[in-house]
């Protein structure tokens, strides 16, 4: 077989990646770092960075898929998923279209809008109230 | 017409219920008051109590439901989900069979099994750093 004949393919870049995405893996990185040592959350708005759809998916399929995965009803269906990495949340936020209108990735030890707040558990101690005096 | 054509239904109770639900709308009371004033969590192990099928409807149907369901997937799937009282969850568990193998109510700012433990995100920055040395 003479040099000529040995088949040699470029290999393209992925269609539709951008390069934008990688470094994201090490902002987060340093995220997970600062939650570990100071309890401090934080969050990347995927929607405000310049990143293709097959950007976000390449990110998505890194990230990989966790145990928890939680739904929140309220005007548009919100999903928060845990990823592969524990205390990486993949957040997205849909009108009640079912479009997507914001994605986040959250680092915290839980998302923020999964924990109850007092205001609310102020309600919920006087809807109990109401059930209660309807026995 | 006489008396005696007036029909009088006794009203029975209703199929099932053993009364002894009521008595924890106001245990549950008690659990969210403290949780509002101390930030104490606790949890009511539904199996541990004298409660029938028919009891534990009427309670998860007393709470009523919440914006806020969580599956959990860890050897079986868990349930999580947020009644229409802020700080009260009602907790499933299931075995891989999908047979219910426990069940709580859960009085919580947030369900503790939703919280990251720090062992496990010093996992998810290894596991980052392994994908970040795969680029």
């Amino acid at each position: 077989m003479s040099l000529e004949t040995i088949p040699i393919h470029a290999v393209p870049p992925a269609a539709g990646l951008s390069g934008n995405a990688p470094p994201l893996l090490h902002e987060l990185h340093a995220m997970l770092r600062r939650l570990l040592d100071t309890g401090a959350s934080s969050s990347i708005d995927l929607s405000a960075l310049p990143l293709t759809p097959a950007d976000l998916d390449w990110l998505r399929d890194k990230l990989g898929s966790g145990e928890i995965a939680v739904t929140l009803q309220a005007n548009g269906e919100s999903t928060l998923d845990e990823t592969q990495c524990s205390g990486i949340w993949w957040v997205t936020h849909r009108n009640p279209q079912g479009a997507v209108v914001a994605q986040f990735i959250e680092v915290a030890f839980v998302p923020e809008l999964l924990q109850a707040q007092p205001q609310d558990v102020e309600i919920g101690l006087d809807y109990l109230d109401s059930i209660r005096a309807d026995l």
